[in-house]
């Protein structure tokens, strides 16, 4: 059950209600984000709304069955749009393409990468500065003085910034030159982390676990909401499985299902996903077909010569057919 | 190995011709079509193809590294088209949409979807009348009678019947009345099933297997056109996995991959995919944003109602919308 | 629910007692083995039992709720044993080791093989006359004429003969060689193939599909149970993962679940589940410590120059190990 | 390649190595752990071993070719062998069986099972205090404090304590508490964890991933020792896949594959595996079939009372029968 609170509520009335859902067998938590108050409610037996929906402070009261609660569609009427500033909106009707190289590899390669999006309309630069690696022998990133010299550069010409954080200790620091942070496939139960996450007032894209249901990423999400933040994107980036023809397979049903079970925007990382490069175009496509609200896709001036491995990196040209098909077959979509 | 023969090739010929490649240290398959003859030539060392291409009656020589090799793009010019007659093509640039229930169920359920593709301009109708079933005690379909009465009502009406087909010894007794024969994922590596489907002329539509690869589907193609038929429909309808948000992970990745891998028409299942009736037409329209020749779609009056479990099936008002959509998003992609 | 019948049960009591039961809204099917008279009566309402108990012709009534009915342990008091004469009996205690090249290469290679087994004690001969390929242009086996060579060979030394069959067209050659019948992992779903052979009275090894659920499987056996074939063997081979370390999952848990849901003897086939030489001896011994009744190993007296690939193939000295240390662990168990 | 370096190796005489192994093109990192110094050098050209044997400080060299070196059996004769303390080893011939609680839930919890190890002398016991949860709102464990009385009692009795650890911040709170550190499944690849853990001196055990590959394990591992900690463990608890008869498939292959590729010694999870209190014992010694050095598994006094869900614990009965099968099965395989 999820109850809105009215925002003047006082202390005293949270408590008072809160001790009446406890007589009738429900545990609540009280969640505090930038733009509600919220009691989730969880009990096991049945509850006449109506008991509660006079009480002092009572805004609405939804009841969720989902495992997962206030990320859930049950609740909220309307989608959540993400509004990072400059007119830039992810969501409720809203697309964006994120594009970029895998890792941030310097100046130039910044400039060159922003120019091109220019070219095409996009908005949202991707691009990693700590990145997970398998091995402890590998590269990891250039750090957090390359992403300060990327947001000087971006900032600049009106690019927002969506980059990965590792870990709790990254948060503070990252914050000031991002728009968007990131959580990748191996943090996305990291549950330490999405606490913290939850306490910052900044757009998260989180993304599916690498053989993550898509119960489980909701109920991650909800984690980062229920720790008073509502500005999240939940990302569909590929799933494990036998097949071996690809790098992960892509599953464009779960943007499908996302899209219907939460109000929040869901992101298709098709260059994660299908892995190849000559595959992510179509795979972008059908993304947008399912429902998707925006793309992340690696793009490279010269993909073969891209810092990490660039064998899902598109080149600038074919980010530029891509962008143009996406925006036509949104139009169906919508008309 | 592919080489292709010349049709007048002798059978002299074509011995000597394997007798000088078993010299090489190759063995042969020879190969006769309804539309080629062929030797499909497997060796573990290189061949300088100089060597056998003046040999009488060979047209030409291609290296195919694939496992498979006359379904492989490596080979041929261009795509296969399947044509049905009356001007239904599939492939090579023609679309189709191939709807209709779970069961037939009988003469007026007939009657009501021609009427409803009619309405919508659709060609194939599909419908079980074998139905393969994980319990014995399950409901298996009405045979081969109600195949005869839905082939005379049909072919009135000039509508092309695809149905599937679960044992050799039915082939003969089905073939007057079909325009494709389906393999289910069951059968999907029934080698025997498929090494008899190679000795008709007529199209056979195969689906993946349950967790087939995208490469033994693609072997499993192979048996039907080692054995004489080039006729083939290759189906991706959902491979199993870990997730149980919905019925199978409809492999939209695998759509693309088996575009650029081979020459066949690549149809998709997404009724049997996602199988939840409210995302099936999201999930139509990424199959044809991925590049689908088709679509094969579960159709009827009265989902609800249908014979078999209707939650997969799509009412008409929402076949209709889905049918406009798909046209519209190929026109997006042929632009 | 399974109602086990008098053995003198009239055909008009047997009809009866169908119309009883439709009258309570229960379907069904009449079920004759080599062993009893059974029926199988599934409908969606509860009935008290006392109403049909003293119908004449019921001996006995048990209610299943699994979706398999006959193959479920929820009937059957005890284990089912499979004597294939001469002492030889797999389950209800007792234990075989099923051994033998992957294909059956001549005369040389059986008596090779035969003389190994009679020196550790294995009375089961396996190996392969018809062997199921992913590609049609690979060795398919040497045929019947193998078999019958073979089957003079091993009946002389008192050997029993397990192989598999492809087809419903090969069961009666096959028939008089063979002692039992193996199904393979792609014909697990091959329902025409069950039903045939539920017709004979001879053992039948079913393997689980590539990706098959244990439900699955039960409702495979189900099929051959259904048509009058109450010997069955269930065989875990592994399961197709996302993990690429080895050939197959080999699913140690399905044997554990198997013994519990069913009353079937469960064999374990190590060389096909992990697929690599030096790990199939640790499997055979977890897979007897989960409780299988036998285990199917590969064994040649020389694997590198196996017919078939010998990747997973014991050789005569790990064979031995393999069967002495087997025979001490289910000491272990049964004290 | 794994180069083990003297112990009074100066800090001229590593870099002087390091640079001629640069001019080879090799990149080195250098390590320091309780036991020894190495060098790990990873290059793409084949080096002369000759060329860097004699070089000062240079004890040893090996070649690695698996993507985890340190942890590799390729360079270390023998198997590792974790010293608890006591007499408490595992590995390298030593075998212990963990058991304890899901969670820890108070002293009398603590008592009672403490009383249950000593009866059946076992000697580390497991529980958790810090709980992963999918959702936000479920039971988090009682925490630091409990795990101060846990340790006053344990430690009183000689008993070891296992329990997990979430967080980096955690680490130097709970280290004087335990024994051995465990990372789960969801912090498999959480890096940053994995970094600081390295640089600690107690033994840390490590999860595969829900869906992680055996060789990401090994790699994880990796970071743990190249940060400077020799003292893994490494844990097999199951992964996920289609099946849904049971909680998670455990992966008994794994074990002995990672036996096989590693000197660390490998734990078996049968309660988190099958998930399925009738069927942990089998898989238990299925586990120490296949090789296991210790198992970890939920016992309570009271199954259907514990704290945290129990339908994977086994009561103190069941616990005695597994721990006396289980030590007469190790009889067997090593003999």
């Amino acid at each position: 059950m999820v109850i809105q609170l009215d925002k003047n509520i006082t202390s005293d009335q949270h408590l008072a209600l809160s001790n009446t859902l406890k007589s009738y067998g429900f545990s609540s938590t009280y969640v505090n984000t930038q733009f509600g108050k919220y009691l989730v409610s969880i009990g096991k037996k049945a509850l006449d709304l109506r008991k509660i929906g006079n009480e002092p402070g009572v805004k609405d009261i939804f009841k969720v069955d989902d495992p997962y609660k206030l990320v859930s569609s049950q609740w909220k009427i309307g989608k959540t749009c993400i509004d990072l500033g400059d007119g830039v909106k992810i969501g409720n009707g809203h697309f964006q393409t994120m594009v970029g190289p895998c890792s941030i590899e310097g100046e130039q390669n910044i400039i060159d990468t922003i120019e091109h999006m220019k070219s095409i309309g996009a908005k949202i630069m991707r691009g990693g500065v700590f990145k997970p690696r398998s091995s402890p022998y590998s590269f990891r990133g250039h750090g957090i003085e390359t992403l300060k010299l990327w947001h000087e550069i971006a900032s600049a010409h009106g690019i927002k910034i969506i980059t990965e954080v590792m870990q709790v200790s990254q948060i503070e620091d990252m914050l000031p030159y991002v728009d968007i942070l990131q959580v990748g496939a191996r943090n996305s139960q990291n549950f330490n982390l999405l606490d913290e996450l939850g306490k910052i007032d900044k757009p998260v894209m989180l993304k599916r676990a690498i053989s993550g249901t898509i119960e489980e990423l909701l109920q991650s999400a909800e984690y980062i909401f229920a720790n008073g933040n509502e500005k999240i994107l939940l990302c569909e980036r590929g799933i494990r499985s036998y097949e071996q023809a690809y790098r992960n397979t892509m599953d464009i049903n779960a943007i499908a299902i996302l899209k219907d079970k939460s109000h929040l925007p869901v992101i298709a990382d098709p260059s994660h996903g299908i892995g190849v490069r000559k595959y992510v175009e179509s795979i972008a496509y059908a993304s947008v077909a399912a429902g998707a609200d925006a793309v992340i896709v690696e793009v490279h001036q010269c993909p073969e010569k891209a810092l990490s491995d660039g064998q899902q990196t598109l080149d600038y040209q074919q980010s530029k057919t891509m962008h143009d098909k996406i925006h036509q077959i949104r139009n169906v979509l919508n008309n």
